[in-house]
């Protein structure tokens, strides 16, 4: 035991779980994987949650479970609430873990732009539970309009507003649009719910900014077609319970979503390491940070450099190439051997719309329409093929493709925490205790 | 539509569901369906949902979807807070409904003795919001004892005590017992979750006295191989956050689950009508209450006089017939028809403790074993038949019952209320707003 290197991750999202791939198994690696949840999120699907197309077991596993495999792999769920360089100990709020190598991948939380207080009013959507609140909110506002008599009430609680143009602002629109187009009308005595109104609310000039400019073109004819008015260069300067401001106009909606900005969870500020703007923190090119090669960061926590002046995005597959980079660079280390430098294989991205429509931009090969929605459709079901549940997902799919139809839309709970929680890692929420 | 006969059905339960499909698409009838929550749940298999074998969406489905087609009956999510008996209206939190016809079908929650106070350290099996709350604690029991050193405390965390020997009680026992035996072994590094201890203790000098002697006695024996240990003739004296108190005997324990008593929704106390010593309201034999023929009452809330002084069980087949039953009486009254007594087509009842495991009494009927579990197995995927997700339940199942797996133990929500919230109907508790 006491030769073997103490590896503690720290999160257990892309970046953390194929970290922790890499070093399972390996007879000189004792590794120890914490985690605010008990669970790894297959967070690109996160929005179809929120919109009741999957339960909460399609995209989450235990990480226990995922990890059993792994004799050399120890599971906590616990928050980390410092870590001690000079000691080479993270500090939990169960016990103090040594390390010889550390790696941080806690990821990022969604940032209101110094207006905290608007979470209550718009909740983001990078948890479950908050998933499950944006499904609540979304089903409770039909519920209530069909009780309401008021005609302008009425209309206030079928209006939705999505603040931010990326891909999740566009999924979430793209899934309230096909659903009151298609899914609800027959559901309802007093209202129509194809009267929907639905809002993107974008700052800068156009929506989906990290896409080709012509696609994202197409994403907004189509996105429009389900009824989904798109408002560029509109900064939201208020939110509060009753709609949004946006400098002199102002839409009253009773429903108001969140998919803008993002920082960093602030675990690199109170380490005192070099954070960038977002709070990510600066990674040398093999991932470790400057001054401590024992240190690792992955994922949507690491400020990793390109050409350019520009840095990797928030993407699952930058995390999930950085968490396996991580491991080879720690089991090369341990060999005596050279560490490799990152080097990202560019997978592309792509958004979907709603049923037959999404956008896909690999390089310079570019495509929408039924085609890149079935390559969204592909690519979605490989990747989760971690899960159990992979066979209940494609059916479940196949059969909402078939009828049009979504699934439960129960109203359940209300379970969420609000904005922020400054001292603690992995999301900065306190979603449970 | 002046001519038509209003109906109000406060409660989407097995009663409140089908005198609704009795009465939908009459076109002389105005139907009016009022609950707490927006879905109708298969409550049979809620604890299976409480153990992660099924997900939320597998055993329910909005009420609006399942009574879309039949377009004279409107659908609200709201709380009846009282019924003006005179003014023939219902008065609930958002309007007062008028009707010619109420049917009360709110069913009962759980019951502690006049000990409320205990369900903070005892969440009882009613709604899918305990079920994940019992979840949750169940799962977050296994993670707090692979956490700590402490063997005392970690012997705690692996105690689960169910206070109650009924169907409920033996089911979620015969879960933790499987799960504990079976299923979680090799996810822990530092516990082996075989050495839980799960205690049922019930007040009777036999568990599930319902049943005929010698099924009980098979079913303790097939608890007792899954590590259960079955204590009877023991009443619960108190109940804290480290255990309950039995007597003069004491078990720590993390994690206790109620399965005792229930008591009816106030709703009969409310209106002053007469009820039996649990609240439950006492009807004619056509399902009406005495001196107001226009107000039924259907399922748990129901006191029906069965010969020999017994009233009727609160079984979902109970619930489902007076449903029915309620339904046609209205029709026969509004046809000048004389309506019909209520007779129970008794379907008999059964129990499963695990794998392979169940036990079957219907009239003089009895068996157990293989074959009482597969006949459990047909009559619930029978049952679920009015829910769209049934193909996946049963894939779900064979699934588990081959690789004796679960599903996704998410440790997601907190998400309860405590006991009791005196002026509200259905379930009498302020999960959603």
């Amino acid at each position: 035991m006491e030769n073997k290197k103490r590896v503690v991750i720290v999160g257990g999202g892309f970046a953390g779980l194929n970290a922790a791939r890499v070093l399972g198994n390996k007879l000189d690696m004792d590794i120890t994987l914490i985690d605010r949840k008990n669970y790894h999120l297959f967070q690109p699907l996160l929005y179809q949650v929120a919109m009741a197309a999957l339960g909460e077991g399609d995209i989450a596993a235990p990480l226990r479970n995922m990890l059993a495999g792994y004799h050399n792999i120890t599971v906590f769920k616990g928050i980390v609430k410092n870590i001690d360089m000079e000691g080479k100990t993270v500090i939990t709020d169960f016990k103090n873990i040594p390390y010889d190598y550390l790696i941080l991948a806690c990821g990022v939380q969604h940032h209101y732009f110094g207006h905290n207080e608007w979470e209550e009013y718009a909740p983001g959507l990078k948890t479950l539970a908050q998933a499950k609140e944006i499904r609540r909110r979304v089903m409770e506002a039909y519920e209530r309009a069909e009780r309401t008599t008021d005609p302008v009430e009425r209309k206030k609680l079928l209006t939705f507003v999505i603040v931010g143009g990326g891909p999740t602002g566009v999924e979430l629109a793209g899934s309230i649009g096909e659903m009151s187009r298609y899914t609800l009308s027959r559901f309802y005595r007093n209202i129509d719910p194809k009267l929907t109104r639905i809002f993107i609310v974008e700052a800068a000039p156009r929506i989906l900014g990290s896409f080709d400019h012509e696609l994202a073109s197409k994403a907004t004819r189509s996105l429009e077609k389900l009824g989904v008015q798109v408002w560029t260069s509109s900064m939201v300067s208020d939110v509060d319970a009753e709609g949004v401001q946006i400098g002199n106009e102002r839409i009253e909606a009773a429903t108001v979503l969140w998919a803008a900005g993002v920082t960093a969870i602030a675990i690199g500020r109170t380490m005192g390491v070099e954070t960038d703007a977002i709070g990510r923190i600066i990674v040398e090119n093999d991932l470790s940070i400057p001054g401590h090669p024992e240190i690792f960061v992955g994922g949507d926590l690491a400020h990793f450099d390109i050409e350019n002046g520009k840095t990797l995005p928030g993407l699952a597959p930058v995390a999930l190439q950085q968490g396996k980079a991580i491991g080879k660079n720690i089991l090369l280390d341990h060999k005596g051997k050279q560490r490799k430098t990152f080097r990202y294989k560019d997978k592309g991205q792509m958004a979907t719309i709603g049923k037959n429509k999404a956008i896909v931009e690999v390089g310079k090969l570019k495509f929408d329409g039924i085609i890149a929605w079935f390559t969204w459709l592909l690519v979605h079901i490989y990747f989760l093929t971690s899960f159990r549940h992979r066979v209940f997902v494609i059916l479940q799919w196949a059969w909402s493709y078939v009828t049009f139809s979504y699934g439960a839309r129960l109203i359940v709970n209300r379970e969420w925490r609000f904005y922020p929680d400054p001292d603690k890692c992995r999301n900065g929420r306190e979603e449970e205790e």
